[in-house]
């Protein structure tokens, strides 16, 4: 097998030089700002978890899992998601504090991937979870945080998709009972976007034709809370009937959130997390054809954890929207540069620390021999160029 | 083999609560500000690395580093310093950028290690690679702003420890030439600050006693600037001779930055990096026995990546630092609570969102059923509890 050169790094992971990771924490900061002011505080948990309990519990592929042994042998993962170790951590350390717990994270995840895909194998995700509170207030909430997260990252176009995996599964439950192959063909259609495979799928199950209106009726259900009545027409099973209840609640909150002109509802949306229980959501910005975030409700996880509690919660993906604003070019904070023979020295360098330290400037000292002391020149827009770095001002402290 | 329990999280790895996350990320955004000031700009690079280049190129035992195979086959690790991945952006990435180079992080690393020794395995170094420049100034400089750093951190008491591998290097070459069995012995003895094992060391080597009194006298270099004249004497080997001159020279410049009050000579310090090549130091907390700090010059690493270089610098050991000042509250923001009903919903969650984007304040908001609006009274000093959490004002919107 060849070697790596030298100058090479794994597939699917990436270097962030100073100017995208100005960009990057500028996002990171004023997001986590955010969700403080609506009264979340951030939690830190390790990169590094049993397979056993948080590996198991993701929602990730276990083939995308990132797998290493301990010195016991146990297998641990690189952790692929934050909803499962904050599950874990509600449930420890924290499983004296009383409910609705109101948690922030930002964090890098983990997906092993197919080296050909080219997908980001370590990415940043920022998010929340409202733990202890099964109301459509809650939903509502996180939905309307999500929105102010995009906004507070400087994201201005988006649209907001809102859904319910409970009415999907009631229809199915309703219309294809006991043929869970062709449930999960449908939704599998549905996952993918592939509204044509949809189609195909339902002409290819031979059923009646008032239950293959009723299914194709699915693809309709996209659009405003006109949609939510609709709804209500199309499947009569209980699960449904309740799922689309509760989600006309949130969208009622919604309003009043002032925050509905930015979201449809889509009965078609199926959340990629396999431990959605409710309402899910996704965030898209007008520049990406990728969601930028994506939430939902997950009332069973932190039963696996030991202490059962409906939650609710999203994850922005943050380098989706280094995507959509990196392209506008940074702030440059102005550079001094204090130029000195060694016989000036300690004055330059007092002179350095002062400007740092009263005027927060940016400093940078070099001692120059006498014979290099004519050699900076202002360029005719008024910065110098040292070793390959523009600094804004030049001050020279020679005898 | 037993399955870990649910609330389990694998050994030497941590969570961190909101109040540990708030000191925590202050110490990494006061100290990577100061490093801003001084001109360097923040990198990140990616939790896995190839072995065969960056973990063979670390300054950490085989044994320690975590591994894991790519879906090719070849061996990953995850990183366990910053200076190695530094080296390999500088020699691919920022190629054609000219020296010196200035640049910071702020990241977590990964050490495997025995878990009878209660270590972490994974914890927070901040810290600063100066690129491109051989000088003594470079050397001062990266000690200055670790000085600085510290303190921007809010530790008040310390005390830097400097030294050089050449002195060593040239003083056992000279004495104990050809037996590098009883030099590995000696430093070994040293980097444990094991003063008493290296005396008898010495004497069970059977050594002339001019050779013996030499290497013993090597325990009396550390104190302030004296010891470089000292230092002169002990040793006539060109190597050695060379590290005094270099280290006088460094010391001059950390008197005209005007922190020399910090520092002591040590020159029984060896650097517990296999990659220095010359200076090194250690920063030590009055609080604590252990190290919030250490750096050094490593002058052949960047030469493993391609683009041959000297370089110094540092990392500050994060989560010491937390050890330090942790113990003091941390200033808790006032948190407001909003309680409303259904009826006033539209106008309670308008409120919220003026009172956090145009004040800045924490409001969380909560609704309320009518037979619940009077259970909130403030408790005797003006704070109202409302489901384990403080909140320093309540606004009731009721119909």
């Amino acid at each position: 097998m060849s070697k790596p050169k030298v100058f090479e790094k794994p597939v699917g992971v990436k270097d962030y030089l100073p100017e995208a990771v100005k960009k990057l924490r500028n996002i990171e900061f004023r997001v986590l700002a955010c969700m403080e002011r609506w009264g979340y505080s951030q939690i830190m948990t390790p990169t590094l978890e049993y397979y056993d309990t948080v590996g198991v519990a993701s929602s990730t592929e276990d083939k995308k899992l990132f797998k290493l042994l301990d010195r016991k042998g146990k297998t641990l993962v690189m952790r692929s998601d934050l909803t499962a170790p904050i599950a874990r951590v509600v449930s420890s350390l924290l499983k004296e504090k009383s409910f609705p717990l109101r948690l922030s994270y930002h964090s890098n995840v983990f997906r092993a991937i197919e080296e050909e895909a080219g997908r980001d194998s370590e990415f940043f995700q920022t998010g929340v979870e409202l733990v202890g509170d099964a109301s459509p207030e809650a939903d509502a909430e996180v939905v309307a945080l999500a929105i102010a997260s995009l906004q507070a990252a400087g994201v201005d176009k988006f649209k907001f998709a809102l859904g319910h995996v409970g009415f999907l599964n009631g229809l199915f439950q309703e219309t294809l009972s006991g043929r869970e192959e062709a449930q999960t063909m449908l939704k599998e259609c549905l996952l993918n976007r592939d509204y044509v495979g949809y189609r195909e799928a339902i002409q290819s199950l031979s059923l009646k034709p008032e239950v293959e209106n009723e299914l194709q009726g699915v693809l309709r259900l996209r659009g405003g809370d006109e949609i939510c009545e609709q709804a209500r027409q199309v499947s009569k099973d209980p699960v449904a009937q309740h799922a689309i209840h509760h989600l006309c609640e949130v969208w009622d909150v919604l309003k009043a959130y002032g925050v509905s002109e930015h979201v449809v509802i889509d009965l078609t949306m199926i959340g990629d997390f396999s431990y959605y229980t409710g309402m899910t959501f996704e965030g898209y910005a007008a520049e990406l054809g990728f969601p930028v975030c994506s939430g939902g409700r997950y009332d069973n996880l932190l039963n696996q954890f030991g202490r059962p509690a409906p939650a609710t919660g999203f994850a922005l993906k943050t380098n989706r929207i280094l995507e959509v604003i990196g392209k506008e070019p940074v702030d440059q904070p102005e550079r001094e540069l204090i130029l000195y023979s060694a016989a000036n020295r300690a004055e330059a360098l007092k002179l350095a620390q002062e400007r740092r330290d009263r005027e927060g400037r940016i400093v940078v000292t070099q001692l120059v021999s006498d014979s290099q002391t004519e050699a900076y020149t202002a360029s005719s827009n008024g910065t110098y160029e040292f070793a390959g770095t523009i600094y804004h001002n030049v001050i020279k402290m020679f005898p």
